[in-house]
């Protein structure tokens, strides 16, 4: 498949005129071609138009047509074979095993959804059947199914560039609950996005469906994207990205006529909670371990453990001097975009400044000296800086991570209840732990939407249980996840049919149960 | 029992020192005693204290303790007998048959929550097993469940001084979820919010939860309410009112520093489609039912009808000439608070200033020339101006309608995509109607969260698959309900184990399953 630089309007590929975008690879800085053609408000107008257009049509498609065409998504990546890894290494830097693994997750979720739709749980089917001599009055037939909320703005990100991306699970949830989805490709692989939307746009077209359901625009700086999700089209946005983009999309779909729902996974740091048994058994290679799971990706996951606390004391110093040594060993490496990577250095810079912060560590760049490789990085401090410095609570994506000595569970305990939303909080204990873990769960339920035990964060299993969310600002809607089967749930609404004739239902709340989905029928789950 | 005039801050009883504040007969004017002591922002501060020291263990309690207290307060309500009845009919103005189906259907919505909280289904647990020998990687262990989001605040709604006020549909689904209430009291029942708050705070007591569970606080103007909404330890808010006050809200909570959820209910003309042939059938008795249902309780319902389209022609004349004689028939009678009642003199001399309306028929005051009595009206147009004149869209609360001349369905399929969100859309329809009802059927599942055939909007059953939500603006949140069982939904979020020791877990993801909820487990739903 040829990558052209255009971009994909429904069933049209369109050249933007506005302006020319080049790939860039972010380990040399150099030029990937070919050029990109930059769109705008034409461009946004034309591809809601034809969203809106396919809505009805696309959102009334069979349980199984929906699930065929998720699963020819997913065959089309897959047919494109070493054409997509290698570009998608050429411009996210990312080795070529990380992006193998990506396409194999990025495959998974869109299977995944597509077994969550045949299974049909999603409507949430419920019917109360009419109660024709209630007392005082008769109850009327009341049936409820979810139906979508419309077509979905997706902004890809830049560190998963297929997993979170154009086809990656903002997208495959969204079109799984029948809404029609316009991607703005983010500008650090959109020789990626153009190779993975010629694949959806051809699943919709082999598939018979409007042309409209799928869309990816190009653009430069925010106006496009802007444009998007101003669109009265669009129904609610996906992004995954900065604090500072999320929280602007918010306040422009909050500004709208019609406000929309934006579900933005923004920023977390993701605290590691050492009990005392856990870090007297063996506190080197628990350290060891944080420090490969630090620097997993470059840092460049939203789920990096930046932050660890321990008791202060002998085994919390071995904790330190072992995270020391393993960090100093790690080599620097090449981040995603040359934004990305300045960004870290400020972010560097910033707790290099903060008083109360020491620098234990920064790896090595002798292996890579290129410009956009990030040295990882390691500092300790003391719970009192943490809670006295806001700074400390800001994520600093990529390879770097912060120790800080506290004086007891009580202080750790305060520490927890200081920070804000996070998507993740992790425990390492023993069975000699479990009191102290019964006084943090409790607050980390309130802060985190993954609570983990023994592990590290990064790695996010795509599962019925899982939960890829959190209070904000680690997402700006945390009842809601971006990562397992829950996230179709995101992209529905309920409607109630009153008193409907059978004929003129939606076929999942006929009383023969055509579709055969699961119902509650009067309060019981009917069958299994 | 007496009504003092106080606030009620956990388990204390608090004179307000801010304002003094009066209830007032709405038909008369005249003052009702006592006289009630507004607070501010010290009382919020306590009471959203007392709400967060008692979240962790309010949220923790067993099913059976959370069902038994919904319980106890629906007793409490029971026993207040005639006392609770006669306080309201002087506060609202509203007859005393109408006021005891509603303190019976406020019971009911606390008995449902009950009866939902001892099931379980609300706690979505969701287990995926470890898969230790899974290749590339062991898959950990993982189990979801829905916490409670935090305490929330309720304002009490002045159109159902029972139902949808301080024990209201809003508290009673957030104590279901584990979530502390504080309430706002509204100004137009302050002698029945203290009744019924006495029996909420007693019913703490008297189950030995911790006393941060519920307050209620009063105010003189938007302070109160607006300080509530930007506390820290708030976490969601539930309102029923105007899209002023709504919109006020919902802007207060997106820019606080962690913003949060706001399900406001605001307007909704709730639109009425009389297709050809129920329009051709029985006219006159279409048009009678709808007039019952356009002044039943002075039209004060959010789903009143107050738009009627059809087809321009014999039979619609017959239907307006029906419509006329039937409200010409009505009496004025008394709103609920004289500022409710100039608002609805406002909106009917808007519709009257609107060219292209025409005044029909206005209810006769023969039988009530009180100050605060409205008179219903009713008023016809065409198509042609409600799709150009904004009026038309606004909803005038009280006991107006608008019959509307369409040309033919197409339309009124027009009118339908132009419409604002709604809660309700209703069809009127015979066997022969069902090729019209499928062309209008997509259009108002994107723009009403019910839609009915051949009933009316007003009277909404509390039920498992009611929903009383919908689109902008008829709420702030499309996605939710706040009437049935479903508006638990509101309240919860989502939060992921991983790999947690089974004594760590919470009740509900152990492995032998002690509290007995229903659990889909590996993708598949256990037992029944």
């Amino acid at each position: 498949m040829k990558i052209t630089g255009e971009m994909l309007i429904g069933g049209a590929a369109v050249r933007g005129q506005l302006a020319e975008l080049q790939a860039i690879d972010p380990a040399s800085g150099s030029s990937l071609g070919p050029c990109f053609g930059g769109g705008g408000a034409a461009e946004v107008e034309r591809a809601c138009a034809l969203a809106a257009a396919a809505f009805d049509r696309y959102r009334e498609t069979t349980l199984e047509q929906r699930a065929h065409f998720l699963e020819r998504i997913a065959e089309g990546l897959v047919d494109l074979g070493p054409a997509l890894i290698e570009r998608a290494q050429a411009e996210s830097g990312l080795p070529k095993a990380r992006l193998e693994g990506e396409r194999g997750r990025t495959v998974g979720q869109l299977r995944l959804f597509a077994s969550v739709v045949r299974d049909g749980r999603w409507l949430d089917v419920t019917i109360d059947r009419a109660l024709p001599d209630r007392v005082p009055g008769r109850r009327p037939d009341l049936r409820l199914r979810n139906v979508a909320l419309g077509p979905v703005a997706v902004f890809g990100a830049s560190n998963f560039p297929l997993a979170f991306s154009v086809a990656g699970g903002d997208t495959a949830s969204a079109l799984a609950a029948g809404c029609p989805v316009v991607v703005k490709a983010h500008p650090g692989h959109l020789g990626t996005s153009e190779l993975v939307g010629r694949v959806i746009q051809a699943a919709v077209q082999a598939c018979g469906l409007p042309e409209g359901v799928f869309s990816l625009l190009i653009g430069e700086g925010n106006a496009i994207g802007q444009a998007l999700v101003s669109h009265p089209a669009i129904q609610a946005v996906g992004f995954t990205g900065s604090r500072a983009g999320g929280l602007a999309l918010c306040r422009i779909a909050a500004a709208r006529p019609q406000p929309i729902p934006v579900f933005a996974e923004m920023s977390s740091i993701n605290p590691v909670f050492l009990l005392p048994g856990a870090l007297a058994t063996a506190p080197e290679a628990l350290a060891q371990a944080w420090v490969d799971s630090l620097v997993l990706g470059v840092g460049q996951f939203c789920t990096n453990p930046g932050l660890v606390l321990g008791s202060a004391g002998p085994a919390f110093d071995r904790f330190k001097a072992a995270a020391t040594t393993a960090l100093g060993a790690k080599d620097a490496a090449v981040m995603l975009t040359p934004g990305i990577h300045s960004a870290y250095q400020s972010g560097v810079q910033r707790l290099q400044g903060v008083a109360g912060v020491r620098e234990l560590a920064r790896g090595t760049s002798a292996a890579d000296d290129r410009p956009g490789a990030a040295q990882p990085a390691l500092f300790s401090t003391t719970a009192h800086t943490v809670l006295t410095r806001p700074e400390l609570e800001q994520e600093v994506f990529g390879p770097a991570g912060v120790l800080v000595d506290c004086e007891d569970i009580a202080q750790m305990r305060t520490i927890a209840e200081h920070l804000e939303g996070q998507l993740t909080a992790t425990l390492h204990l023993t069975d000699a732990d479990h009191a102290e873990a019964r006084q943090l769960l409790p607050v980390l339920e309130r802060k985190a939407g993954r609570i983990l035990v023994n592990g590290f964060p990064t790695g996010v299993e795509v599962a019925h249980a899982m939960v890829h969310g959190g209070p904000f600002p680690a997402t700006s809607d945390g009842r809601s996840t971006s990562v397992g089967a829950l996230a179709i749930q995101r992209f529905l609404r309920p409607v109630c049919y009153q008193d409907l004739p059978d004929a003129l239902l939606p076929g999942a709340l006929r009383e023969g149960n055509p579709l055969r989905v699961p119902r509650l029928i009067d309060g019981k789950r009917e069958g299994g």
